[in-house]
């Protein structure tokens, strides 16, 4: 079958790999109909994760059908149309009856990372029971692929453990598609402001668009000053760090209301300055998460009662056979103003 | 009337002081019978507090008698016995309708800051209403002066904001009396584990009669192996930090657990390193607070059903003449082996 | 000054009566610019309110300009623009310091009930600094006496007791105004279906234009049914009773899902029946509840926001001295069709 | 293999029965060690569990050595030492997701109740791997049958639900086995008061010796009104309703205060009254819950670490083949002073 193999630091090819076979009872074989390209593919590529070696197939996002099961699994069956979690889930470890699947004891982010992924004609799934989700008949794909990993990722990262609430002030430091995933699920909490903060104009554009109240180009080093005026010298109830760099983590130092929760989502590659000397008593939270996409069940209902639009998330479709154009086009976001690009497998 | 006054950086005196006087209609006047000394008195006397000035009288902690209450006060009056807390709360404003005590826009910790304080033979306590406590006849003073400031602060910022649940594994990173506060208010809630950390030998010894199931003099940079080695190399389900200084703040990023929680309550005067590249991902939360003193009702119902004995944090006595011995000998803990010491008025 | 009085079972005039002074130094006067028309004023003339005696100027809801302060009041003064809260809170109580302003010791519902109320030319608001909220300029007051109570009420015994959550499933049992603010607040919280359920058509028209996505007219004694075949047989997440008699609230019963919530509004007059031989082992939780208005500042933002437009509710508007044609029109909704009726004073 | 079976209404005998199986890959055959009997196995012979049919193997609690697994068991082996949950859990459907396990779609309670039960030598238990927990060596058995039903259930719906808090005031309606679980584990919050209630004085001593800090025949009727003295006529904060029938839970409605929770643990069999006429505005939770058994990872570290010790619930030992004489003296509890009997495989 064709994948999209990672060869080396910085290189990657569309090659022939053989279709991959049950090795565990609780595995299923699914053969991908749509995936899509994850910020953290780019960031495998440059060899920031060392978990994920060359020979990998890349991709943890997609949907597709269920091509076979192996003998231990009761709840999907040949045929079955499904949503791939980026998180493999046993159900019975310590972690994953506590809802943390990302930290699953034989599960957790594997895909595209120590086992092989979904850009690819097939892919095998373990813990299938658990780390897959059935997709009722006349769904759209496309919109589904988005609950693979992005916006759980906004959803449980940003939104629900930054607690955003009916009438509450948010600031989501970062505007590319993560930033935006949180910008989309936050609306479900109807706060009165979300402050958008990015440094390409076209990215604060789609936010103004996809439901921000204001935008920030913090390019002139002044973010913080704005949104401090902003909220009349108050500070945001929830700031959300969508970006993964120190400067943008203490941005959100700076921003964050009394009372008020830094939620991080950025992938982070360095440490960062933690103020305590003006934060130890200004009463506020910060969390870290990997996704557990606990939450897919219940986006799932948002997205089949309209309460939200993942495909707006959507600027580019390729076929797989053009997975590399694809790559070239979401590597280069800021010329193409790529958000989210399909592979239609 | 007699008073303990800041008079310069490493000043003071016990002076002579007027009595102090209802300067508003909330306000209410209160002898002081019984109060104590902060480590945040020593900060002040250091120069770390910037917003305590020279001349101020020292001291948010104590119990008293009424004196006189303002035209606005309704639910205290002359005679009555009251616990002082050591953060003033108007009831009205944005933050205390949170219970946000600690950012109240007109009290907040200001006494013995930016009003005069306890270590006097009298006190003006402003928002009277919701800043005293009443104390039922027949109830020990001593203990409860620890429930003006040491007892809710171990609580809130370190036990409920850290989460301590039933069976749960908790380190407290630093054994002086604000850490044995949390250590005695973590009990409340049944944790499995226990384990305290600190320098000094002695105040471990004090740990381990006051209920720590382990402790460790982290004199040898080795705390943190430590910790790991004890909880199968899993991490503390909550991490409570009581020193206020980046090494021990960064050993509890260190040795929190996946989904475990630490919580701040040292006061910092610099920045400490946050190691996001390690924990992005390992779904923590961060907490810090300035007490709120909203736990002392529960607190008061604790110590009278003797759930837990709050004199147990009390080593030395001193009359208010002698206040500067009591200094003397609070000042120097490590040889003293003082924790809390009671001043008489 | 005019007011409305209740002056016997059934009967009610509008009479003269002296202006409210300042008995309290925490009163204020508040002369009344919109006041309204609350179901529980009908229940007081029908006998249903042992609390309330003949002699009462009735209603507790309203907004105005601040005629005078007592000594006490610090948070507003002469001219203010306020809010008036259907719930006087003292702000120092037990119960005020746990945010249950309902059971205020000397406050709670007195407004229109033990002490005089709202529809009148001026009022006399006791607990002025925690009972009333500041209008800002430029606010639109009509929708904003919708803040003193229903939208309140709706919210908070039904939305957020009800834990209304983004993709969820909630019926609304009773289509009158409560049930519509119920409605209106549940939707800041996105769930995927809202069922409303009442006997009157018009009303379900209304609700469908709030945004109910699917209604039931209960009068064919059919309607458990019907949601359990919306529902696949599982019933919903939440059951708002909204009514306050047996037949609906043992209709919340039927319906509510393996770990659901019933959250009643209703004011009931009677014992229902409560059938724990089925419901002992389904995992639900019934909450009861006085509103608290502990959410007006969280609804203004709203407002402020257009995350919700308060005036849907308002149907009628009438001047004080036409109040008895207003009574008229909104003890008639069934050929009226009022919800809110406005009365200019 | 002898089995204890229940044969018809009031009917019941040790029978000779064959071992059971291996049905599906996810099973496991359990060697028992040690059971016990519930009160709801009498309820069975009473004709009261309509699930339940003549021919079936009771009990669902108990402790033993795994003697086989099925292919897709993947936590437990042959030899395995194991706590059986009175809960089956498949980890996989909407409910287990939730941790409503006792929902759970292919399980729930079934064991002794619609599939043979564990009052024999051998057992199968379906989802080993969600339904099995295993023991650590050198842990007491005896004292860890206690966590597969009786222990948990007064944790989680009665102490959970309940929300028993530091300081707060508990009543407790029936001394029984799952009252005095309640009771054991409702100290790990560290409540200021709780009150027992029960017809036998003997249930009353046994629960002084647990812990409860007052106790209160019921049987002149005066309960309520001697709670009510007790609590300064306010009611206590959690109500828990540990009984079944409508007096008991009548009772707790008259005595939860403001604010507070009444938690229902009673297996009803007839519907109760609820008096909404004087709840509607109280602010009160009412919740049911089967036991889900989500918490017995969490009890074992409290029995670990002796905050609890279960084995106080043991009264009598027999081994299995007098397992009729344990049912006669569990039966007549008044009599024999019995709480928890131990049944020796």
């Amino acid at each position: 079958m064709k994948a999209l193999v990672y060869l080396a630091l910085g290189k990657k090819a569309l090659d022939e790999r053989p279709k991959p076979e049950i090795t565990s009872p609780t595995d299923a074989i699914v053969k991908i109909t749509k995936t899509t390209i994850c910020g953290t593919d780019l960031h495998i590529l440059k060899g920031d994760v060392a978990t994920c070696k060359p020979g990998r197939i890349l991709g943890h996002e997609g949907v597709g059908i269920v091509d076979s099961v192996g003998a231990g699994v009761t709840v999907f069956k040949l045929g079955d149309h499904v949503l791939i979690s980026c998180v493999s889930a046993c159900g019975k470890c310590e972690y994953c009856r506590k809802q943390m699947f990302s930290h699953c004891t034989t599960g957790g982010w594997i895909l595209g990372n120590t086992i092989d992924g979904t850009q690819a004609e097939f892919v095998r799934i373990p813990h299938a029971d658990n780390s897959l989700y059935p997709i009722p008949s006349g769904t759209d794909e496309e919109a589904l692929v988005m609950l693979s990993d992005i916006l759980p990722t906004g959803f449980e990262c940003g939104v629900l453990n930054g607690k955003v609430q009916p009438g509450s002030t948010v600031a989501i430091v970062g505007s590319g598609p993560i930033g935006l995933a949180a910008l989309l699920t936050a609306q479900f909490f109807s706060p009165a402001e979300i402050i958008m903060i990015d440094l390409d104009d076209n990215r604060l554009e789609v936010a103004k668009r996809f439901g921000a109240t204001s935008t920030i180009n913090s390019k002139d080093g002044k973010a913080a000053e704005a949104v401090m005026k902003m909220t009349d010298n108050r500070g945001v109830d929830t700031a959300i760090e969508a970006v993964g760099i120190p400067a943008t983590f203490e941005l959100c130092e700076k921003i964050v209301a009394p009372g008020g929760h830094i939620a991080n989502i950025g992938v982070h590659g360095t440490k960062v300055e933690l103020h305590l000397e003006t934060l130890w008593d200004r009463n506020i939270s910060i969390t870290t998460r990997l996704v557990d996409t606990v939450t897919i069940p219940m986006l799932f209902k948002t997205v089949r009662s309209k309460k939200i639009d993942p495909k707006l998330l959507i600027t580019h479709r390729f076929k797989l056979d053009k997975i590399l154009d694809a790559y070239e086009t979401f590597g280069h976001a800021a010329d193409t103003k790529a958000l989210k690009v399909i592979i239609e497998a």
